[in-house]
């Protein structure tokens, strides 16, 4: 089995077919966020911090850091940003930008193993960014897209994936250190986007044999009720093989949808994450019961409602 | 591909790959709803008219009609219920008994083609359903376990749902009229239940090519939040090939999760369904703007929220 394993200074996160799906916070990122990008730009990572903190609460297993601020020093902001989030946190950290320097001022900060957002199957981007990942022995997100662009046809996609995969061993990459990003198109967009990224999936799981990630909330761009679509698409996703999601984890709906999802491909052993997470709080003067009373009473209330 | 063709006198259900998933109503059966069970047993059908006209006005697309009442006149029962039912609402039906003469009893008065609900493979079932199925040019759901029990081995499961459909060929019953129920087992007892039906049931369409209906809610039996389960699970099995359920339509999370489903199966043409039901209402003499203007202003405001 394929397993990619990040890690920090304190922790290890472990990406794989029989693992609890990695959820990734997405939220230390300027892009779209007017306020967060000025107090970046001007030196306070105050909200940075705060959002690490609220994430890593929320459940997410790993955090995205970008700082893709126009005009801004990006290396620094992003080495800056690195360090004081791993002050912050314990969990392992996905270094987030397009700029080769800032990802290399980054990477050169970073304690532990790393994973590395992102190259694409773009020869120049291979060639800056794989032997970056080689030199400070990370793991990296792979986009199957090339200089052709994005193509519709999930056969190409995976063509690009397989072009990714292929180069990075020729740096001393192995296949587990590659996780790849199959692209989440709209589906209001294109009706077949969901079919065709569950075909996909099954190929890269059975054939190219990788771990993937996705920026899941792409799916439902444009159609009400968003939430509510992308809590049905990530269990499906996962059932076809998808092992991680840069996402927001302060959306519980969206939590709640992984959660299930692990209990129902059988990585969450009995159970437990779930009922964790749901289980009902005991009643006045039960403290004494302890936690498997509390669990029970949990269970058969559970039972005497549905 | 394999499309199970179910009829009402005045509508017509296709159940199939291809095809939005079919919610079949579970609410007209008295087992564990006492009062209803009392109310049928004294010949009042009031209840059972209630649920009905509720179930399909919350998105059933079919309806299960079940009168099992210990010591009541089974066959008589269900029969005027699959009367009164067919009178008041126009959607297609689930004879469900265990009684055979009971079965009949609801086939000769059943005005369309019916599903029956069920066979198993067991050898007395086989002889005494299948029969009537083909008098009555019905579908039926074959219950994947026979004189062994229920196997928890996908493999064997699989072998009772192939034997089925053998036999019914033997009878002149097409593969198209059996929708196989592969039987869900409670994921807290057993924890692997949900990845060996992921596995049984890509089996049943890849290779046996019927389609599946199951009794969703089991999955979730004895934990916290039920719902919430059930609303991964849903998902997740359709994107494995599951093609109906029996399930209770008023529950808000299935439904949302089912028609998340439609969408990501590509099943939803131009998510016309999705739209029609989370679009947000039109604001106060917004109604000159027509449908399109609704639709695009739910859209804008969706986006910006998300």
């Amino acid at each position: 089995m394929t397993e990619t394993v990040i890690t920090s200074d304190k922790k290890k996160v472990v990406i794989g077919f029989e693992h609890r799906f990695v959820m990734i916070g997405e939220r230390i990122n300027p892009t779209g966020r007017k306020l967060l990008a000025a107090e970046m730009a001007a030196g306070d990572y105050s909200r940075v911090l705060a959002d690490a903190v609220a994430q890593v609460e929320a459940g997410a297993q790993m955090l995205d850091v970008n700082a893709g601020i126009p005009l801004a020093d990006e290396p620094k902001i992003l080495a800056e940003c690195v360090q004081l989030v791993q002050g912050a946190v314990d969990v392992p950290l996905s270094i987030d930008s397009s700029i080769v320097a800032a990802l290399e001022a980054g990477l050169a900060v970073y304690k532990g193993k790393p994973l590395v957002n992102s190259v694409t199957g773009e020869e120049e981007r291979l060639e800056q960014v794989l032997p970056l990942v080689k030199k400070y022995n990370a793991a990296v997100v792979a986009i199957s897209n090339d200089e052709t662009g994005i193509s519709e046809d999930p056969d190409v996609r995976y063509a690009v994936a397989k072009k990714i995969v292929e180069r990075a061993a020729d740096y001393g990459i192995p296949r587990e250190d590659i996780v790849v990003d199959p692209l989440v198109m709209p589906v209001g967009a294109i009706n077949d986007a969901g079919r065709r990224l569950i075909y996909l999936l099954r190929r890269l799981r059975e054939e190219l044999k990788v771990n993937t990630t996705c920026g899941a909330s792409n799916f439902s761009f444009g159609l009400p009720n968003r939430r509510g679509l992308n809590a049905a698409f990530l269990p499906m996703m996962i059932g076809a093989g998808m092992t991680s999601a840069i996402m927001n984890p302060l959306h519980l709906e969206d939590i709640q949808a992984i959660l299930g999802a692990d209990v129902v491909m059988g990585n969450d052993p009995n159970c437990g994450a779930w009922i964790r997470k749901f289980r009902e709080p005991a009643p006045e003067g039960a403290a004494a019961e302890g936690a498997r009373g509390r669990r029970e009473g949990g269970r058969r209330r559970a039972r005497e409602q549905a």
